[in-house]
């Protein structure tokens, strides 16, 4: 038999077309990082072809060793395919061949598995999900050999594994392959691709167009449902980057074959605008680690590499070759090709770009923004949190912010309480704390009333709310976003107005936060601002406490929070200086009279430690009516006590006041060289209202909800008006 | 007038030899770090020639206006000289002489500065150290351009400031030009650099030998009583850095002048063995932060440029070139081009070298052991300190160590409680809490009797003690350590062992760690661990405080420990685990059957929050007779939460036993897979000493103070053997 290259065009290609696979094939000098991929995949092959296969009956949950090996054996035979594919060397098409006839040989009279727990219980695996990602490998590889194989191979394969597990996975479990959620994607792809692969239409049909027919399940259903319109899904970018892999495959594969069916132009590109919007949820690479997310993930996840090869064939974006580089290595496609290639030149991470995310399968949900202003990777970037809630990783965190700063997290998010797979916490699961704080409000930058959490801690409830997005506005020297939710809390209507500007081309960016919280009865409000960095300056007025911590409270999170001191802020105004990765950051605050101002830890209440300590400033209030707590975040200066230099320790800004105008806000900044900065935030959003106002001496003119100007009345977030 | 290339031959050779100024002047491909030393000296002179010179009269104190000028112009002089003489541009001898002419015509006239507080004032610095700096930089870029200056200039700028400068330092304060301190080391190499370019032999004599001829004083005897043999100096490696510049200048100097003096072969080299000391105290390129350093100061700092550049000259050390990629730029002299051409090929940071680096000018007054054990700049290494106290900035820190492993720091020093240059943080002076917490003994990993400091905590007292070093014994497998004190309490005697080894070529480090302390009372003995990391695992018998927090004390450092909670040690065992940097690090422990293990961290009474909030455990115990801690540390699996995989997450040691022996302490470790790994350590610590003992139903027979045996007594230390 002659080897898979000389065997002319593959029945059905899935990721791999034939001309790609003759370019790779034929290329001598394949680039580092398709190399790389190519490699790895060669070594997990040799590893396997020398310890023998083993296909033992399935028995273990997650982590014991039956799962464990039919996940790999799962990836041996993608291995092996493609090599095949891309060497021609028989004994990968051997290799691929044998495991499969081996699963063809136990397959059929498998039950249920023993250790099965849940609605959607699998056969090989104990869950239905890890089967269906079995399938989805497994079937590329067979894809890569099948045409080099004899006939009677291929009724064996097929016959043995591939057509009873689509089956089971379809028609066989009908009402996890109806679900719109991302396991029901991963059965889809799976029996979808193995319809393309064995020429079997009903299997594309039931898994594109649901096994209705009618659309109301399936692929199509899923892609419409489980992403907003801008490509954000619900669960958030930690879930994203997870649940866009059998979305990124399957759609490839649905163009390879259907190509009338226009895949990629399905609501105006959502898969490449799923794509983009996992990578736009990063900085520094790492995600932002909203909802129950783990911090140090990133862009280079596995997860990630097809998304970054199909993200750049469709767009041509050149953060995709960034991303590669950080991921090291690419997929064994002409996609991974081509973004490699480009990788090998040019590949900066681009300036973080301003965009809302709107969330919701409608895009009427909240949403996502993010605010991005500077040069580089290292830009500044503000993100505004007003998101659904995300089903059960969700965080009660609604309007919550965060602020990235020359490459460090500044006002930070906890991410989720958990060390995974390190058995003496808990088996790696979800810690206790997880629950009782990282998930509460008050562990976010987020307005807490009357010490309770969002939804009252009830993510069901959550479900049915989400923030409005007042409005959005992007532009070179200021950016807002504004949003508002009435229904966190049964009687307080929470809104929040986040600006960030430069009063000047060169001048580094600064946040202007403004939190309203309007409440029928008196109730104390707390807004916490959890920040990475160590104290440099802090108001006169606070009373530290050095002899003794107790608790910040008993519930709602507050009982893991220390009380490191407080005290009044004089007229409401305070001023925290703290230094992070060798720059000074000074939150000034401005609030009602009887303000406090406390300085707190986490980590009470928290007898295994699973809590990092992490420091944290709140603004405390009593609100009744209108209460608005504002704060400037000004970047300043440097530190850099190896060269012994500093500069810039204090901040710019020394007076912040509000003025109430007809219709709008003016916050009055006044540096300490004596310019004055002066932002309007207009009540009505509206970009059409004309606002002309008088302010002292000034008149005030601007069209929509924000605008800047300087002490002269000359606006200056309009470089070239 | 000729460019200076084309003039011949200077009259006295400073640090730029006439072949080596021909060749760089001659070179059109500089290498890229000695390209960028010119560039940034040619950005520097450009900024000084466009802003024009002023030449204050002198009147400020170290920060103001005058004082940071004068710096500047020194440094211009310099910089243009250099240039001058490397690029033959006249506007660079002339911007060298206007500065000059004009010092010239102020200098004879001054009085002593008017901000003058110490007792070795200076007349255009409020110091006599900084006016020493001036001179040396000074006098170099002069020399460089004397030759083209008319002798009408030359007289003038001599006569106005050179050798009225050159008196001063020496002759008009020789009380200052007599100590034996690195502050009369800038003096005579000002001074006597001054004389060479001169033709002065009275100001080189002055310098070398000393102002009564005679070597009591003069950079002969510095050279001899500030190192030790081993080129450790006594402050430690923070401030040996600093030191050294001037050492390194005037001893290159000597050596084109006097080349007879042989100047560095004096004492077998301790010119090249300070630089070694200097950069064989880091890890990752930081200094070992031990006293009052800041503890990001590396060997990027510029006092290290010259240094690096004669080291390499002297030895040839591949750890030079390595050292100048982390500069970034280097010297503009011939071993400045010679390091900058070695870097360009093959410059990776070595493996750390264990050493002992003696302390004291005859080397018996204690000194610094270094462990390393492994491949590559990230080896573990661990460092004793054993030295003396080292004057004022010395901390109480006898037989303390510390440990790096896989690029961080494990068991840390809290190095100085000091913010370099801020003014919010008591004008970046040393805080209060530096005295109160970071020079104290319970701020570091050293035994503590009584809950008092060494010496009581008194510097000048403890300049008169230092520990005894027992043995260092290096090899592949097993490095050892041993020391003892006793006079750092009334009546208490100190001893420390600490044994490096691993079982294997391919095994990690593990740090066996024995703490006696010798009472004649029965008194409280706390040995600190202060880690860097998070817990993932602790004793069940701790009782951690979960609502309230005290201090552990209320003097001695005590009081700015907070005590998280505490608990018996069963049978004095017990095991912490945390993780740093992706990796795990189990804490063994074995100590006298009532101790009490507490977990602790810094910030209790600390207002102004000038204290980072590092973690530590506390062994605990109440000594009568000899009292043993031993411990041992294990770094062991992997982390890693992006790529989701964690690896042997629970250490390999299972118990941890001793028994004594005649003679001899066996310390058996035995692991989970049942393996046994048995430490001795003998008595007496001599290498001619052949022990032979039975153990069980072992015999166990080696020469020297420390050995390894396996379960079956095969000794597993020497490979080879
Ligand atoms: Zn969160
Ligand atoms: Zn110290």
């Amino acid at each position: 038999s002659g080897s898979s290259l000389s065997s002319g065009a593959m029945a059905a290609p899935l990721l791999l077309s034939d001309t790609a696979a003759r370019q790779i094939a034929g290329n001598s000098d394949l680039p580092l990082l398709f190399q790389k991929g190519l490699n790895d995949a060669k070594k997990r092959v040799a590893t396997s072809e020398k310890t023998g296969i083993d296909v033992p009956a399935p028995k273990d949950p997650g982590g014991g060793y039956s799962h464990e090996r039919h996940k790999v054996n799962g990836q041996i035979v993608y291995d092996a395919g493609y090599l095949y594919r891309l060497t021609g060397e028989s004994h990968y098409r051997d290799h691929a061949r044998d495991i499969l006839l081996r699963y063809a040989a136990m397959y059929p009279s498998l039950p249920l598995h023993p250790e099965r727990k849940n609605q959607s219980p699998g056969r090989l695996f104990w869950q239905a999900l890890n089967e269906s990602v079995w399938l989805v490998y497994a079937i590329q590889g067979y894809n890569e050999v099948r045409d080099d194989l004899t006939a009677a191979e291929r009724k064996q394969i097929e016959d043995g594994v591939f057509r009873p597990m689509a089956e089971f996975l379809s028609t066989g479990s009908p009402e996890m392959f109806r679900k719109i959620h991302n396991h029901a994607t991963w059965a889809a792809a799976g029996v979808g691709m193995t319809g393309y692969v064995l020429g079997d239409e009903r299997y594309s049909d039931w898994a594109i167009d649901g096994l209705d027919g009618d659309g109301s399940s399936g692929f199509l259903a899923q892609l419409d449902q489980l992403f907003s319109p801008d490509g954000y899904y619900t669960e958030g970018p930690y879930y994203q980057r997870y649940a866009l892999l059998p979305f990124v495959v399957f759609a490839q594969a649905i163009d390879a074959n259907e190509p009338d069916r226009k895949i990629f132009e399905r609501r105006d590109g959502i898969v490449a605008k799923a794509i983009a919007a996992t990578v736009a949820m990063t900085y520094e690479g790492k995600f932002f680690p909203v909802n129950d997310a783990i911090k140090e993930k990133g862009v280079d996840t596995s997860e990630l590499l097809y998304g970054a090869a199909l993200g750049y064939r469709l767009t041509g974006d050149p953060v995709y070759p960034a991303i590669a580089r950080i991921q090291g290595e690419t997929v064994m496609t002409g996609e991974g090709l081509a973004l490699a290639k480009a990788a090998q030149t040019n590949a900066a991470m681009p300036t973080p770009q301003s965009m809302l995310l709107r969330d919701g399968p409608q895009g009427d949900q909240g949403g996502m923004a993010i605010l991005g202003m500077g040069k580089g990777a290292l830009a500044q970037t503000i993100v505004a949190k007003d998101t659904g809630q995300g089903m059960g990783h969700g965080h009660f965190d609604k309007l919550s912010i965060m602020l990235y700063d020359n490459g460090h997290e500044i006002l930070t998010d906890y991410g989720a309480a958990r060390f995974l797979n390190v058995p003496s916490k808990q088996g790696g699961r979800y810690l206790p704390e997880n629950d009782s704080f990282a998930q509460q409000t008050v562990a976010h930058n987020a307005p807490v009333v009357n010490e309770e959490s969002h939804f009252a801690g009830d993510w069901k409830e959550g479900q049915k709310h989400w923030p409005t997005m007042r409005y959005t506005r992007f532009s070179d020297r200021l950016n807002a976003v504004s949003a508002t939710i009435d229904d966190a809390y049964p009687d307080a209507v929470l809104t929040r107005t986040s600006l960030q500007f430069r009063p000047g081309a060169e001048a580094e960016p600064i946040l202007l936060d403004v939190v309203e919280v309007d409440t029928d009865s008196a109730q104390p409000v707390d807004l916490p601002f959890w920040f990475n960095g160590q104290v440099t300056n802090l108001p006169k007025s606070l009373s530290i406490r050095t002899d003794g911590l107790t608790p910040l409270g008993v519930k709602n999170g507050y009982q893991h929070i220390w009380n490191l001191g407080d005290g009044a802020l004089a007229d409401g105004t305070g001023r925290l200086t703290w230094l992070t990765g060798g720059r000074f950051y000074s939150l000034h605050t401005l609030a009602p009279p009887a303000s406090k101002l406390a300085l707190i830890r986490a980590g009470a209440n928290d007898p295994e430690f699973n809590l990092r300590p992490e420091m944290g400033a709140m603004v405390r209030t009593r609100g009744s009516g209108k209460t608005r707590i504002l704060t400037v975040l000004e970047p300043h200066g440097r530190y850099d006590p190896a060269a012994e230099t500093t500069v810039a320790s204090e901040p710019r800004i020394a007076d912040l006041k509000t003025v109430r105008l007809d219709g709008a806000l003016v916050v009055q900044m006044t540096t300490k060289a004596g310019g004055t900065i002066q932002a309007v935030i207009a009540d009505n959003p509206s970009e059409t209202v004309r606002h002309d106002l008088r302010h002292g001496k000034l008149r005030l003119q601007w069209n929509g909800p924000v605008a800047l100007f300087d002490g002269t009345g000359k606006r200056i977030d309009q470089p070239d008006g």
